[in-house]
This record gives C-alpha cells, structure tokens and sequence, in this order.
C-alpha cells in the first residue's frame, strides 16, 4: 500500500484513531472507550487501539496485515517512561502486523502537534486534567497530569467529585457548603442511583470507574446553566484552578510565546471547555491576577483560547511520522479555531 | 464448652480477634491484617477474621469446629446495611462452625463499647480516620468514616497524601509549599522507593494499597520529632481537622456528655494517636475557639482524651454477647486510660 501514518487520541473515556496520508488526507477514522491505561489496565489499553485501527484500516479499504508505516498514539496516562516501553512491546509482541514503528506522547503534546508548530499550552480538562507549555524550541515544562489520586483539578472527575464531597461535608457538618446543596444532592442520588450517601461507597471503592463518576459533571453543568448557585461555584472554582495552572508553566514561556497577535495561544481540550461560560469568570479572575503582578507585567498581554476541529490524533500520527523521518502536510488553521480572545487593560 | 464470646477488631491495615467468657476474662488473642472489606474484598474479609478466631479457639484449647456463641465484630467499614449482610451471610455460609450468631459494628462503636456504656466521642485515626458521638441514650451522630476518596481527614493516609501532594504542588509550581520541602520530598522517595514524582504513580494506581501508602505518616512523623517544620505543619493541620470532627458531632451531644467531671470524653483510636504531641496545638487551637463560640460558651466546659488499653475487640465481644441477651462483665476502668485533660478558661 501507499505510505500510511496511523494516529491515536487516547482519552481518560473516549478515544479515537486517524490513518492519514503522507499529504496529510485522512484515511479513515474510528472511536473506542478509554485506553489510558492507567485506568484500564494494559492489557485493554493495547486490545483497544488495535481493535480501533484495524477497524480503521479496513475502513479505508487496507489490508488488516500490512502494519502501517508508523502508529503515533497521544495518550491521557502516556508519560511514565517505563509503563510506554511496556505498552510498545505489548503491542508489537501481541499484534505484529499492526505498524512498524511506534511511539506514545501524552494527549497533550498530540493536542499541540494537531494544532501548531509553534507551540503554546496546551491545557486538558476532561475526565482528568493537565496542562503543559511547549516552546517554539521544542523545550516543554508541564503542570498537573497525575490522576485523580494526586489532583486532576479543574477535570470533570474533580468536579464532580467536589460536588459529591460538598454533600458529605454538609451532611456530617464537617464544612458548611457556600450555597444550598439540594440540587447537587438531588442530580448526584440520580446520578449514581443511589438513596443515600452511604449507598455512594460502592461508586467510590469496588465499582469505582473514573469515567462514570466524572459523568456526574455533565449534570452539574445543567444544573449550572439552569441557574443553580452550587453547580456555578463548582465551575466558578474549576475555571479559577484550571487558569492556576497556566500561572505555574507561564514563567516558563519564551518570549515568542507572549508577543505574538494572539497573546499566549491556549489550546483547550476536553469536554470541560463546553462549559466555557461557566468557568469564564474564575478563569479570567486568575489570569487577570497574573498579568498585573510584578513579575509579568508588561509581558503577558493577553491570551487566546483555542479549540481543535480535528482528533489529536492527528497530531499523533504526525508525531509518528516525524519520528521515521517523515513530515506530513498539516493544515493548522483547519484543525483549530479560537474561541476566546482577552487582551489585558493593564498592558496598554 | 462454657460459653465463649467472640470479638473482632478489624482495621484498615491490622486485626485483632479475641475469645471471652462472660465473667469479662479473656481467654485468648489473636493477630491478622486488614479486614477492611472495602480495602480487601468480601473473601479476604471473611478468611482473615474466620482465621484469626479459629487460631483463637485452638490456642484457649477450645473445638475449633465448636462453634462460639457469638461473634461481634467492630470493623473499619462495618457500615453500610448491604454490605455487612452480605458480610455475615457469606460468613455462615462458608464457616459453618465458626460461630452461632453474628453482628457487624463500626470500629467507633466497638472502640466505645470497650471503654464505656455512658457514652462519648470515639475519633478514630489510623489508617483511615472517622468520628461518631455515643450518647448516654444509645442514639449516635457521625462525622466522616467515609474512606479515602472521600476525606480521611486527620487520618495516616490524609497525611501521607497531603505530604505527597505538597511535593507535587511544589514541582508543578501550582501551589507554594508553607516549608521546605527538602526533607518530605526524600522520605516519599525512600519510603516508595521512587527516584522521581512519576514513579509514585503506580503506587496511586495499579499498585495502590492503602495501608501502605499510609505507612508514609510514620516516616513523617519521625522527620517532625526530629525538628523538620513541614512535618510540623502536617500535624498540626491533621490535629485541627480531627478536632473539626469533634465540632462537626458536638451539637448532638446530651448534656450528660458534657457535664461530667471529665468533661467531654474523646477516645482516641488509630496510631496516629501515638504523635498526640505533633497533633496538639492544631486541635486544642480548633476546640479552645469551639469553646468560646457563642453556642458553645458556658456549655463546653473542657474535654478528655483516652486511649484503649484493651483492643476494641472485646467491646465487638462485648455487643456479640448483648445481641443475644448475655451481658459480659466489663472492667470500663481497666480498658482505657485518659492520656490529655483540657479545662476551658472561658468557661470559669
């Protein structure tokens, strides 16, 4: 067959997989459940990108044999160097006739790859959270990222999970919650099907599933949109964290980052920034903190939220080539858009 | 045989199971690990305790295959309806001969049962860290008990993690430590023998085990003996929560809780009792303001702190022996010992 560059987008509860041309055409394109393997294991992590470009390549009308050139997989979980190396050998022990090369970034950097070569940060906030900045050198510094065990703040699980624990605390009196919790109380006991908190345990322990309890924030944007005083203080702090973490790399930017017509390009990914309005008055609280500090101003001017219209699979797949020598075709501004444009009155 | 009473004391990282008659003498004592259902499962909850009484029988020179007359088990997790049914059911199913009748208690109440029959506070931090006032009436309020995804606050995993996440924080550069953190970084990565925060993750994923991730707070602990000042601010912060606990359940209390020459009896349960020193300053700074609040002043007059001496095992004998109509004679005073005494000025 003609050269084909497989990508994966591995999320925390969707992904998806992109086969791609060398002049950057797409192929095919497939989804599955979750491959952070963190979350599923490795076994179901490295079964379900297969089963997903298999899928692909029969879709465009590939022999399911003939490995593609390079597999680029941009995963949520894809950091630890040690567990990736056991995930690529999983894979090229279990499914020889996959692809010939191999390599796993984070969905962070693939986010990035999809959208620019110039860098910027990129900042996650779906089921988990994470927030890297990427140079125009290449050169990378990154905040966050370590599952809900150690953070995910501003994720849909973190937000979800403040929820949940406002209701405990009001019940046992341990803190007094900022508004009234009958909303969240009432959509977090449908949610989960339960009739009281203690019927919660078994979602926070034996049947724990990261993407199920973050589902909970999905009802919790509703309950926000409806109008719900706890739901907008939930996304008010979301937006406040979310924005901290573009605070903790910014020191990190190199000045090409700054000075350019959009001010510091943000790429937001996830299902999170949906809720964008919600999170919008702690977002800009923050960075409007930030720019009028000592330290940055006159520096940082401003910024623009970016969205992708394409998987980051895509940038995986261009991760991919590039590491067998090959450049495809990018179109940048086809695969992300700007959503949000703030420019600071302090910088003037 | 003459009667034989059963207790169990089931912890979030060991166990206790302990045989008595019904003059209160103890016939024998055994030892376990965790039989924390959530934390272990249903099997190993059941095979550590049926194993522990039945070593239990053979060293009082006891049938094993006789069965006990009751068993009373005090369990860390031994809450939730469903879940101790299923607990018991499993239990006469598998274990025919172990005992003829069974009750599941929270380790608060058997802790309790062991000290008292007047009633209190029992504020449990061991592994994990709970809360549950007794009245002299029988009638009880909790606070927290609800394991490590939802709070533990004060507890030896909510110390080894705040300690964790700190180091975390402090390399993301999204929070300032309160100190340095030089001392708390090296004893996580001796502890979990990591050489980078990325090696902790699967000590927070695949491979989490709660009690050993708690077993971090002994290193603490030992780095706060010896001076260091974040170590300090952990316990002190652990001691103003734990005592958050005490407020959050104090508006329950009967006046005969409070009135009594000892003041407010608090029972002190887990190890993490044994650095009552480091917690000092951050729960008497919580319960003095508590004191002098506009609801508590003139009704608040001072608290007692008092540790077992006996395990909680023998207050689970004690319920076991009361669910079918035997009381056991109990030496209250013999069982547990006040270690801290606090008399409010504001109260003179």
């Amino acid at each position: 067959m003609a050269a084909v560059f497989g990508g994966v987008e591995g999320g925390g509860t969707h992904s998806k997989a992109v086969l791609v041309a060398a002049d950057g055409k797409i192929l095919a394109e497939t989804e599955g459940s979750s491959t952070n393997h963190w979350l599923v294991g490795v076994d179901k992590c490295v079964e379900g990108i297969n089963d997903m470009v298999q899928r692909a390549k029969t879709e465009a009308g590939l022999d399911p044999n003939t490995p593609l050139c390079s597999l680029g997989m941009s995963l949520s979980g894809g950091e630890q160097k040690d567990a990736i190396d056991k995930l690529i050998e999983e894979m090229k022990e279990r499914f020889p006739t996959l692809s010939r090369h191999y390599i796993i970034t984070t969905d962070a950097i693939g986010a990035m790859a999809t959208a620019s070569d110039c860098g910027g940060v990129v900042l996650i906030s779906g089921t988990g959270s994470n927030c890297k900045l990427v140079n125009p050198d290449g050169s990378q510094i990154g905040c966050g990222g370590w599952g809900h065990m150690m953070g995910d703040e501003g994720s849909a699980f973190w937000i979800a999970h403040l929820a949940v624990k406002m209701v405990f605390d009001a019940k046992d009196n341990l803190v007094a919650p900022p508004h009234d919790i009958t909303y969240v109380k009432k959509a977090t006991e449908e949610y989960y099907q339960v009739s009281d908190l203690m019927g919660m345990l078994p979602h926070l322990y034996r049947n724990f599933q990261k993407p199920y309890f973050a589902g909970l924030c999905k009802k919790l944007a509703e309950g926000a949109e409806a109008g719900d005083a706890l739901c907008q203080h939930l996304f008010t702090q979301a937006g406040r964290v979310l924005a901290k973490h573009v605070e903790a790399v910014l020191p990190a930017a190199q000045d090409p980052l700054l000075s350019g017509d959009l001010g510091l390009p943000v790429l937001c990914v996830g299902s999170v920034w949906k809720s964008w309005e919600l999170l919008r008055s702690g977002f800009t609280e923050v960075l409007d903190k930030v720019a009028s500090s000592d330290k940055f101003k006159g520096r940082f001017h401003g910024y623009s939220l970016m969205v992708l219209k394409q998987s980051s699979a895509l940038g995986g797949a261009s991760l991919g080539a590039q590491s067998i020598g090959v450049t495809i075709a990018m179109d940048y501004k086809a695969n992300a858009k700007v959503f949000y444009r703030h420019t600071f009155n302090s910088s003037q």
